[in-house]
């Protein structure tokens, strides 16, 4: 064998992913570490495919020599079925964001709980974890979910404008998890230590905000996971209101960092990549 | 859409391609070009696929966003027809290495002919192109014939040790190409302006020389598309003997530049492939 320097090659999978800023960052960042690394976007609608062929993808990725996957909306339940194995967090949540082929096996992880958790403790490393409203019941209402109580909250109510949902959500968690209703949003923000935004509200395409700010006690700090942009409306008013704030960049960042060190076991470097994100959005 | 910069995907197709230096040619080459190009070995074997099922690799290919496919032994003709159109000397010698995918089209090239015609008019440019012996008939000489021919012989005889399929491909390329056999390879030998080796003799796997230089005109040129070594026992003995000589180095050289053109649409330069080229081998 001709010694060519070690290679990845890694693919995003999903519709709508033109805006991802995914490639970007594992491909600067892949730059900066001296890796040779290919981040391809593999849409869905593209490919003329309807989210139930994920597998399809799958299957050309790994006879195509991928390393791995990224696997994002809406696709990430949808993938589950067509892996060898899945991390126990990937597992629990029942959602994969990332795929790692290797030595012939598809297995599966999930980096969106552990980039909001890491962003957590690095942006509000303090923070109280008593009472945690989460906003917002779909997927990344679920990974958040997972987050805050391997991050330690005791009581976390999970609110979606669908009641239905957010009973799923809470049952699927269990222990130290409840749903509650809009209706019962205004009591439970008065009494908060904290409350993240899990919805779409906040992006350019959802404006406004998810909850009213000025229902929250001085003391309770506000969470988004949206990123475009980074100061959404909700994240301006906690701000000018004197909360602490964690935007959502951070998970961004942190998932796409943790994605990077399971396709390619090398680490990356977390301030860099933030950095460069900040640049970009 | 974030401006991810532009980046190249292509692979190699075939069966025990390990040792192919054309992964090293074909990056080295993007790195001084500034592009982002990964360059990927898909064995059939690795795969665990017949020849026959390059088609499932060729879709995949498509599928997960590739820009091109070399193709290499055995699938060159097997891979025609999976797919959607070939260039015009593609389909004169049925048989593809080359395969650019674009705005979902699959269309197949051959630079293996082209290979050998520039590596030819850059080695030999004055050679006599009167009486020249081919020995060997299977793929290489296919593309070899299709380059003399191309390239002014008047009259070109292949010999090959399968005397029907040396008959095959003089009654494939018509017009100014005949079939001899190895009994009258001394007598052509002796009127020969040049000869051309396309068997696989003078590989390491095969030791010795397809015919004896003692036998040629002095002024006779020899070429070899055997590149591994560089150096065979034909060139080595025709260098010995005063003959002007082709090493098969050009060939795998300027196929590779052509593929590479083909695929990305700039310019490789010829001598710093060639220079790189050196050093592999």
């Amino acid at each position: 064998m001709v010694p060519s320097p070690r290679s990845w090659l890694v693919g995003l999978v999903g519709t709508g992913i033109g805006p991802s800023l995914s490639p970007a960052l594992h491909e600067h960042e892949a730059d900066a570490l001296g890796l040779r690394y290919l981040y391809r976007r593999l849409d869905l609608d593209d490919l003329g495919l309807p989210a139930e062929r994920v597998g399809d993808v799958l299957r050309a990725a790994r006879l195509a020599g991928y390393d791995g996957l990224n696997v994002t909306h809406p696709a990430k339940q949808l993938v589950v079925a067509h892996l060898d194995d899945l991390s126990a967090d990937a597992r629990a949540l029942g959602a994969v964001n990332t795929v790692v082929l290797r030595a012939g096996r598809a297995v599966g992880h999930n980096t969106d709980w552990s980039g909001f958790a890491r962003s957590f403790e690095r942006g509000l490393p303090d923070a109280e974890r008593g009472l945690v409203v989460l906003v917002g019941a779909g997927g990344a209402g679920s990974a958040v979910a997972h987050a805050l109580l391997t991050l330690g909250v005791r009581d976390l109510v999970v609110v979606d404008a669908d009641a239905g949902r957010a009973r799923d959500l809470a049952a699927a968690r269990g222990g130290g998890t409840r749903a509650a209703t809009l209706a019962d949003l205004p009591d439970l923000l008065a009494r908060a230590d904290g409350v993240v935004n899990s919805t779409p509200v906040g992006m350019a395409a959802h404006p406004g905000a998810s909850f009213d700010v000025r229902l929250l006690p001085r003391r309770a700090w506000v969470a988004d996971v949206v990123y475009r942009p980074l100061e959404t409306e909700l994240v301006h008013r906690a701000r000018a209101a004197g909360h602490r704030v964690l935007d959502g960049g951070g998970m961004a960042v942190f998932q796409a960092v943790e994605s990077f060190r399971l396709f390619t076991g090398a680490s990356p470097d977390a301030d860099r990549v933030l950095a460069h994100f900040a640049e970009l959005v």
